[in-house]
């Protein structure tokens, strides 16, 4: 929480935080710790232990102000204009950023954050240096303060959940009012393709203020073999063929984003699909009834791996035991990652790493299979980690067949 | 053009160019390089001279693979798992650059590049220093490359363009087909707010294949007096009161994005709001009759000034001799902008830099007025520089009153 930064700060031994970038959007640190959004971005400064300073141009006095911080100054204020034609952009930056540093007291250590271009990000460390700062490497700071959500984060969070499922329900109804010719599904007269169903969700983010940044994953048989495939938009939506739905947008509003997967089939699934789909149900059920606050998250998806293992499928468990083998086919990537203002933050629920779920933690928990050729298989939920247990955001029931 | 990456890596002189990100997803830097969408993002490394190795996820293969990089391998190539079991996901990253630079013949002088958290670059800097490496502070290469296009790029802007003026007109055409009661526009027997006109401007893109990743400005009177105010939603759609409406989405597919802004009045416009819009049209005109290869921005922005100042506007200019005055009226940005894969970038015609224009450049021409409390008034098209003059990509009609 944003409570917590003085207690982060203090943990590294630091003077000051700077947060930067060209704008909030795309840049989650600053939005989070600006609180609102900033067409062009600014200059965020915090000296440990006092309120923080936000400046930005004079056309977003207005946009900075509506947010957290209370002492906003344009960079008018600092002749900005008049530095960047006397020496140039890349130094003037570093001359206000100087002048700041010094009226606030600041000396030495300093940490630099916001998303930048890297070599952006190396020039203005090495010029801070040059005025004798120390600018530390920390890359996770505001990562591990954004992690803890306040109960006014996840009443946003549970807005864009509510808004997210009303556009999954109505896709999932139109596809139930569809025709079936043949193997083929018709809707309107017409041979429903990817494409159509992408239209028909897109349209209905729309309506709801929600945008899809990262598109939207729609994609039957062998397209869902590929976690990453979003869907042929040629391809024909035909029955008895898995389709995995995978929805995970950010309120226009608050940025806020919420993460949430169904696969399903249209009429009736063949025994092979109904046991696989069953396999990934238990695995995300035994993982679900494990997410509370205390818990390892490594443990839990060592858990789901042996329980998808038992069932045939390989996992990381066995590609870790074959070094250098693709990871094609089976469980092939992580249980979960935290959900906020972006769609992949701390925690990660993985194999690979130690994570100690705590209170305030929000991640999606996403087994799944994949079979290259055939069709691919996941469950993906979206929960909010409690003191005893957690709080599912995703209400949407999980079943294989849609009739 | 990315063929000019060499001739850039060459002039720094630096063995190889790094450019990673999570995604390329608001990393322009990574998505031109790679040609390509890729979810998760990668490793591109590129030694002088040679062709460019890119590093995925094995999720990511066959994204990776649909663009401009032959040579792609998985991270699984490097047992990239086992070194972040073995190491932390920060060394475990450094270990496998560092493998693959000595398997290039890479000794010494680099550049990192790409959108990272600032912080993340500072740790990835220092640690490949401690390998032994130099890494240059290079913050503008890849925007250097990119800044000009190629027929190809330019074919892609252009269709941007045509899909955009689609959904203007359709706009447009719904404001025109309203109805009028007493002041208040009406449609369907409610009156229009600036959320219905969005909502409608939505709908149209969505069906275009166009994101508003950044909003669309739709601005009513007082709101335009903000060039980056949004338009209040909830703000009645008025006769007589100048509307700012400024349209920059990017192309689903492509990736390139696309700048126009039109300003009008519904019904009559009154002597005041006619005069002002003749200053910025007749500035416009002025500064588009300048754009060819050989030009400065820097000379045409002290132009469009010049002229806006005779008709009584404050511009730069009067706020150059007035330091610490805040910007709040007359003209008060920049005169325009680069457009490719983002919608700010090189180069900037502005009153502080120079900036030669060159054959292939994209930019914005929009100047515009602005009067706190009353109106805005801004005119912009996006125009492709030419070796002798320039190629319109904005061919909607400019005049101030919606009949």
């Amino acid at each position: 929480m944003i409570e917590d930064l003085d207690t982060e700060l203090d943990k590294v031994n630091v003077e000051a935080i700077i947060i930067t970038g060209q704008s909030t959007s795309g840049n989650p640190s600053l939005t989070y710790v600006c609180g609102c959004n900033i067409p062009r971005g600014g200059l965020y400064i915090k000296k440990a232990g006092e309120d923080p300073l936000l400046i930005v141009g004079d056309l977003d006095i207005g946009s900075a102000k509506k947010g957290l911080v209370k002492n906003v100054l344009s960079s008018s204020h600092y002749n900005y204009l008049q530095l960047i034609q006397d020496h140039g952009i890349d130094e003037a930056r570093i001359r206000m950023y100087d002048k700041v540093l010094k009226e606030l007291g600041v000396e030495k250590k300093i940490i630099l954050s916001g998303m930048i271009e890297a070599g952006q990000a190396i020039d203005i460390t090495r010029r801070l240096e040059q005025q004798g700062y120390e600018v530390l490497a920390e890359p996770d700071l505001i990562e591990r303060v954004r992690r803890t959500k306040s109960s006014h984060e996840l009443d946003l969070i549970a807005d864009v959940a509510n808004k997210t499922e009303v556009v999954v329900r109505k896709t999932l109804e139109m596809l139930r009012n569809s025709s079936v010719s043949g193997d083929t599904v018709q809707y309107k007269q017409t041979s429903l393709t990817v494409s159509d169903v992408k239209a028909f969700i897109n349209r209905k983010l729309v309506e709801t203020n929600l945008l899809a940044v990262h598109d939207t994953i729609f994609a039957p048989g062998p397209d869902g073999a590929d976690p990453h495939n979003h869907g042929t938009p040629e391809r024909k939506i035909k029955t008895g063929i898995p389709i995995v739905f995978d929805i995970f947008p950010q309120d226009i509003s608050s940025g806020y984003c919420f993460d949430t997967t169904r696969t399903f089939v249209i009429g009736n699934a063949s025994k092979e699909i109904k046991t696989m789909y069953e396999d990934v149900a238990v695995a995300q059920q035994t993982a679900l009834d494990q997410i509370t606050a205390g818990t390892d998250g490594q443990v839990i998806s060592k858990s789901v791996c042996e329980i998808l293992e038992k069932r045939n499928h390989k996992t990381p468990l066995y590609y870790m035991k074959h070094p250098g083998m693709a990871m094609e086919e089976g469980f092939i990537h992580g249980l979960g990652h935290g959900v906020g203002l972006t769609i992949g933050e701390m925690p990660y629920l993985s194999f690979t790493r130690k994570s100690i779920l705590a209170e305030g933690d929000v991640v999606t928990v996403e087994p799944g299979v994949y079979y290259p050729g055939k069709w691919g298989i996941r469950i993906e939920d979206t929960v909010a980690v409690e003191k005893t247990g957690h709080r599912n955001f995703s209400t949407l029931e999980k079943s294989l067949e849609l009739k």
